[in-house]
């Protein structure tokens, strides 16, 4: 007798003379066995159709658990592969196929990547058809099979296949462990077997869809242009509806969703990572800029304009070619490598020692929107969120050693500003001299003094301490906030610097004529505006408050002709203030003029019709609290400068 | 009896038994002989000291005369290589030296190039070193001799100068015309002789200066790192004197030197052509793009932002990589070439296609402030006015046909509205179909007549018919300012394109549903924001209008003490209403405060003394007309309101 294991955690003693992990479940209950997708035999990984000998242990999985959910979606996958080559025919490649597993439920499920000839890419009537056979492979319930290749037989086998090539020569190199290998085989289609045991038969998929399919790029730049199909597939029905809803729910929510519903922005395959701001988009994005820049006038900032392209020699003197080439793009020119700057600091070092500077002319703040590029992979690209290219509301501040205290406060308190005004909570975390570490014990000493004091003062007790985290260069604090669905992310950075200064040979003439070196602190607050538009879309789920809102003025007459030349005037009034006002004096029914505008989600609707005009009034409906009132113009325009005075 | 032509034109016959031009010229009159620079001999350029035979004609040149100078300048540029050279000692080789004459007197002269080992660059303390040599070599009156070698015995003698091996080899390859080369001596410093002839001897070289020095970059990538040092020379020290004089003026008058002046701007070899703008040049460059921005606002066009690099697919489609490849940045991403944008007009055709479009979206105008990035070569780049990096105030108008024509003339009205604020005149060119062109005749016509129209229209009889110099794939408007220097710029442009929407196969659907092709027009005023700044800066001789002015008003007490608390309310109830005002309530005279307040270029100077504090009011005095008056800070900020109201 051997101890089972049951996914529920239950321990039964079971007859080993049962052959397989199905049958043992089998024997226990018929429910079970419908339910157990992969078994750990004396803690190895088994199919639930493979006999088992010598067995101590046998642990029971369902699709509960994360190896089960594995070895699910892998065959799938396989299913998936077969199918895409029935499809495709002739010349069709499989690359790849795998399970995914994150941490977010609404990406795991498998996909394939394949080569077409002819630079074919996937379209809505390929994966239709997919969908076909794949229903048909599995109503057919056709069995997996397994079986041992040498080496070299594998090499035969997929000779014309030129990703599982490669892999088989890294096997064979690596140090001859692998002579032979394992393959599996469904109905024809035969692929190397990594490990996952594969459901018994096609019937065990319940339930699946084709979620998407987008271009990736290959290892091989020979075939390095692929095809990606993504699924996902469950043990039974429920779950996959449960699964949609879910996706249905997120998706409503994601920014990408939102961002295209309202027309914010695109992308496009001839600039993966770099964002089209369409007008509406680009309107919330030119009002964050000019809301910070109307806070930097406030709190003594000077914004620069600064390069977008520097020699090697500037990123050999930061220590960005050493360590951070392989992020930049870089390129020839005057017999050199220039690169595109992924970040403002080394521009800022040359502005501050283009001439002598002094004392008088610190703290010295400097803020730059440069537009920023670093090399993120291909498939690491994620609407705003991962990008390629970016602007940030990026600032270095030059200070002596007795300034830090004070400007990490000036940094700690516009921070704790601009995340109020967005509604965003906020948690800081200070972390300090790790090993190894660059410059003076006693500067390093001096500063983390400094910031732990400002932290107590700012937010006593509610800090936390990392110990030996901070960057090479000094200690820095990380700030993360916490957005309207509870989600959590990283933008704000204050750090402080005593390499860059050193690298850069900055100097200042102090109160006594003596060259001293200043301290950079590197600080953002939005971080990649990009990426805070992504999460201030999620944050108010595209319900812009007034003052960055792209739409903010919606104004109907009741009825087209006898009101549309005071609903113009209104507009123009209220347009010629300043605000984004659009109307509708067609001859739509006012009905449907406001269901139009309450989706395209104007903060406030303006009806016309004759007691308006007769009174020189204004009938305004609220987005969020749907109030009406009566104005006249003057009034509502006083009500709007309210509203954007913070933020001019 | 020859016919000698003297250099005022007169002509005399003459004994050729004389036996060089300077004997000749000598036997003339002595004023003569002082003055000739060299000769031509039979219609050929010859030294005054050459003896010539079998004349037939004989003209001296003195120093007025274009080929005078340049051998003037070439002999200097050989006295220059050798002082350099004796200067640098033992590694030290003059790549190139040579004359220059540009239709510009002040970029004249002579210059040399030299490599210098160890990226040793020239300092002051060199310039001033060489210029000791030179004037000792001047001084000791060396004659330049001339001896011919074969090419081989050049090459042997040249072997160490990669340079000079390299003209050499050319010339051996080019059809063995070149089977001897001469070359000349000075002071044992041998050159390859360029077909001008020298001065007799140093010390015809009256009066000289080192000028300036800069890097740059040569054609052989071993030898790239290039030292160049400029001077100029004349044959009598008045012209010096002249010229010291035109050149000071003209520096006072030149955007770099008021740039650096007024701390607008620098330059950083580390990215050469691309400009760091410092705070108060970047309130500038930000203000002319923020009074577009609200000019955009009124006449209908929507800012958009898009990525600046694409692959070579984008490039492909708009015809760049065939035609403009070598002028764009490229690089490998993803197993193919990115390029960073040279222009915006095809991601602006990829956003017009992003999805199906209509005809009640057109005309359709979206304005781009995107940085863009050309390959100009590195000889050419020069301050603001020729760069590598740049912003345009782009736009591009999608409309049918028949909306062209009101679109041409809004274009016109806006340049029209902006040259008139910065007190441009402009004149006007119509460029008709060329040959060979792209598209229908019809089509042509059509437009060609609408803009003839609108022409006749906007500036009856004031603009110029260019027939056949359009581009080939549209007609267009040529537009020349003309500033307060009388200088003529060409910024604005306004072309027709019939050709990228081909490319791009832009669609909307006509009111009839049926699929239209529309029009693009290509339109800017600034151009680029880069070289309108320095047409700016030159234009207003660094006396910024109120409205763009970086340094706006300065308030100043007349003591320190008593009136600092009144003088900080008047800056800060200014500085509160938007302007760039600072304020000096050191313990300086008034007197200064006033002098560099002045020097500064502060529109407004504001004194606060005992007087205004008892009455709250300020004494202002203006900086162009000097007028002084007293006010309310209500009254003052009512004053400026109007100036900056319009440009908002």
């Amino acid at each position: 007798m051997v101890e089972v294991t049951l996914p529920d955690g239950r321990k039964i003693e079971c007859d080993p003379a049962t052959t397989t992990p199905y049958s043992v479940a089998r024997s226990i209950s018929k429910g079970l066995a419908s339910r157990v997708v992969v078994a750990l035999v004396n803690g190895q990984l088994s199919a639930i159709n493979k006999p088992i000998k010598d067995i101590s242990s046998l642990t029971l999985l369902d699709f509960d658990n994360d190896d089960a959910k594995r070895c699910f979606w892998w065959t799938t996958s396989i299913i998936m592969a077969r199918s895409a080559l029935i499809h495709f025919g002739e010349g069709a490649i499989v690359t790849a196929h795998t399970s995914t597993l994150t941490n977010n439920a609404l990406h795991d499920g498998c996909h394939i990547d394949m080569y077409l000839p002819a630079d074919r890419t996937i379209n809505e009537a390929d994966i239709k058809s997919i969908h076909t056979i794949m229903s048909k492979l599995i109503q057919s319930d056709k069995p997996f099979t397994t079986r041992q290749l040498t080496i070299q037989e594998a090499l035969n086998m997929f000779k014309d296949n030129i990703y599982y090539t490669q892999q088989l020569n890294t096997m064979m190199e690596d140090g001859k462990k692998h002579e032979y290998v394992n393959v599996v085989d469904f109905d024809g289609f035969v692929t190397l077997d990594v490990g996952l045991p594969t459901m018994p038969s096609s019937g065990h998929i319940k339930a699946f869809d084709l979620v998407r399919n987008s271009s990736v790029v290959g290892t091989i730049p020979t075939m390095a242009s692929l095809q990606r199909l993504v699924g996902v597939s469950f043990p039974d029905k429920e779950q996959m509806t449960a699964w949609k809803d879910l996706q249905h729910q997120a998706a409503q929510l994601d920014h990408r969703h939102i961002g295209r519903d309202q027309q914010l922005f695109f992308f496009h395959p001839y600039s993966p990572g770099s964002c089209f701001f369409l007008p509406l988009g680009t309107r919330i994005y030119n009002r964050l800029h000019s809301f910070l820049r109307s806070e930097y006038r406030k709190r003594g900032y000077e914004e620069v304009i600064t390069p977008n392209i520097y020699s090697q020699r500037l990123w050999e003197t930061s220590g960005h070619w050493q360590n951070y080439k392989d992020n930049m793009f870089s390129f020839q020119c005057d017999h050199t490598n220039y690169s595109l700057k992924p970040m403002n600091c080394p521009g800022h070092c040359l502005m501050f020692s283009h001439r002598a500077r002094s004392y008088k002319e610190l703290p010295l703040r400097i803020a730059d929107f440069g537009v920023l590029h670093r090399n993120e992979t291909h498939g690491s690209l994620t609407g705003l969120t991962r990008v390629r290219r970016f602007q940030q509301d990026d600032a270095h501040i030059f200070c002596t050693t007795a300034q830090i205290r004070s400007e990490i406060k000036a940094c700690l308190d516009f921070m704790q500003h601009v995340y109020g005004i967005f509604g965003f909570t906020f948690s800081l975390e200070l972390s300090t001299r790790p090993t190894p570490f660059l410059g003076d014990v006693a500067v390093w000493d001096a500063a983390e003094q400094s910031l732990e004091s400002v932290l107590n003062e700012f937010s006593p007790g509610a800090w936390r301490m990392n110990p030996g985290d901070g960057a090479f260069y000094g200690p820095k604090i990380d700030i993360h906030i916490k957005d309207a669905n509870g989600k959590s992310h990283q933008c704000a950075t204050i750090q402080l610097d005593f390499q860059l200064p050193i690298r850069f040979k900055l100097e200042y003439a102090s109160e006594q004529g003596v060259a001293e070196r200043p301290v950079m602190v590197h600080r953002a607050i939005f971080g990649s505006t990009e990426r805070m538009m992504a999460i201030l879309i999620e944050h108010t789920k595209g319900k812009w408050p007034f003052w960055i809102s792209p739409r903010q003025v919606f104004v109907a007459s009741v009825t087209s002709g006898p009101y549309d030349q005071y609903a113009q005037t209104v507009r123009d009034r209220l347009f010629d203030a300043g605000y984004h006002v659009d109307i509708d004096v067609s001859d739509k029914t006012i009905k449907k003029k406001l269901r139009d505008a309450i989706t395209d989600r104007y903060n406030y609707m303006i009806v016309i019709g004759k007691e308006e005009q007769d009174n020189q009034t204004i009938s305004i409906r609220h987005r969020d609290t749907s109030e009406q009132k009566t104005l006249t113009i003057d009034q509502f325009l006083i009500e709007l400068k309210h509203q954007t005075d913070n933020y001019l």
